[in-house]
């Protein structure tokens, strides 16, 4: 067993998304509250001059621009390209042996509540997140990449890379139940990195529920790219929740029901992420599955 | 009793803020959804290139552009000071025996509801709303202005403007059901119009209920401008709700309560309204009021 020997809580990948902003901001004052005994705990803003004006970004989506090629294409000179690579300076480069946990906090529109996104499905990540949906039955586990397989997100350059994605909340507003929530969740992580650096994790006893990412859905749309449909009334909302065949998932603008057209039940989630639409996408389907290790 | 000649219905005065849009677009498809027999109804987006991008505004919030000094002054050049003249040319200069309705829908993060927001009680609005109110309880009526007080929003170029200010919902996110509340109640003021032109509109029977602006409540902040709380969870999501003296309004990041200290109940309503942030606005406080005419 490796130990870890630093944990990075990042906000501010997006700048209008404001827990993690002032869960940074109030980590910077007071760095005792993430100050454990046998590690180093660093909390930064990723995206400094977006947060700065409350945008999501200022040339391109911060959290799309860590693709290795990316990392490693000096013609690339976006504010947000240059970003990546300082970040991936600071804790992707280097400690291949040594990992650091990134944990990378968000906000989503959608009615995800507490949920970690792992892209692979890393022995430490399962048996932390197993722990913490033990202490927090609601918290959701959601895996949307493939081992081994290169990503454009920011978590992606850490094997222990995770994404806290806390909602419903709207862009630009601070929710003083999820900030809450949120800084809670962090103590915990950082308590069970302590035990788990001196050796006294027990084995996990129950497998974990997984959400696993299968496919992205975009909005019904026009020859000119123009939407044509709105979530559907009955799926909004209802993240994690099942959706069957034949059941509805879109709206026309004159009142037409678009259904489900799968042959399996799935489980979407993002369901009318303000920040997807312009990435076509309306929401995930995952698959439920439970996952031992 | 002045015919109504002319009903403006306004979306994207706001470019993040898609019911109004989505609805306008709908209308200019199909024109006859908004048709009557004896006046005109004109569907237009106000603020063309900021619903393009999906942001509030280019230069600056169009929706303070309309105080008579700023509309009469050449010198004003930003986008927004320009569309703001031409709109004021539309509907606002000409006409003044017989003005134009205007309906300019909006989207709050707030959990307002349906709510119209009123510059002045004048007896057509006031008859309107009380016609609404009765068909639908759930509506909430807002006075914002006081009578022939100069305003910089669009609606107050038309003593017969109406914002029409629906949420909870996120900026740049499509709500159906909303989206379909908002549609119902644009036919039934149109209805109400043709109505009343015929001049068979009886004499409301109920008294009307008003929320009066009294006064807006900053953020505490500190020396930099910077946010120093929160809104306090039992706040959150309470707009139209009384808030008591000693009643909690705010929480600090380090979970302080702070009260709210006022003399007498209120009712506060734009409750972590996303685009007052920037304006210095937490909420509105309110007296709720009866009123007949």
């Amino acid at each position: 067993m490796k130990k870890i020997n630093r944990v990075a809580v990042i906000g501010g990948t997006h700048g209008n998304e404001l827990t993690g902003i002032y869960l940074v901001n109030k980590f910077e004052r007071s760095p005792n509250l993430i100050a454990r005994s046998n590690f180093k705990t660093i909390a930064i803003l990723a995206n400094p001059k977006a947060c700065k004006i409350g945008k999501r970004y200022i040339d391109i989506d911060l959290n799309r621009c860590f693709l290795r090629q990316d990392l490693e294409n000096y013609n690339l000179s976006t504010y947000e390209a240059l970003l990546a690579k300082e970040i991936y300076q600071m804790f992707g480069s280097s400690n291949t042996d040594n990992p650091d946990l990134i944990i990378d906090l968000h906000n989503t529109t959608a009615n995800m509540g507490i949920t970690f996104i792992l892209d692979s499905q890393h022995p430490f990540n399962l048996g932390l997140t197993t722990h913490l949906t033990s202490v927090a039955p609601n918290i959701k586990v959601l895996v949307s990449g493939k081992h081994n397989q290169d990503s454009s997100v920011l978590r992606s350059i850490s094997p222990l890379g995770l994404t806290l994605e806390v909602g419903p909340v709207a862009q630009g507003i601070l929710d003083a139940s999820l900030f809450q929530q949120t800084e809670e969740i962090i103590g915990t992580i950082l308590d069970y990195v302590e035990v788990y650096n001196q050796g006294k994790i027990p084995p996990a006893e129950n497998p974990l529920t997984i959400y696993q990412k299968i496919q992205t859905i975009d909005y019904p749309r026009n020859e000119l790219g123009e939407i044509q449909a709105m979530i559907h009334p009955r799926l909004q909302f209802r993240d994690y929740q099942p959706l069957n065949p034949g059941e509805p998932m879109f709206l026309t603008f004159d009142g037409d029901e678009i259904l489900y057209e799968g042959r399996s039940t799935v489980y979407p989630v993002f369901i009318n992420e303000a920040a997807y639409y312009e990435k076509g996408i309306a929401m995930y389907l995952t698959q439920k599955q439970m996952v031992g290790y």
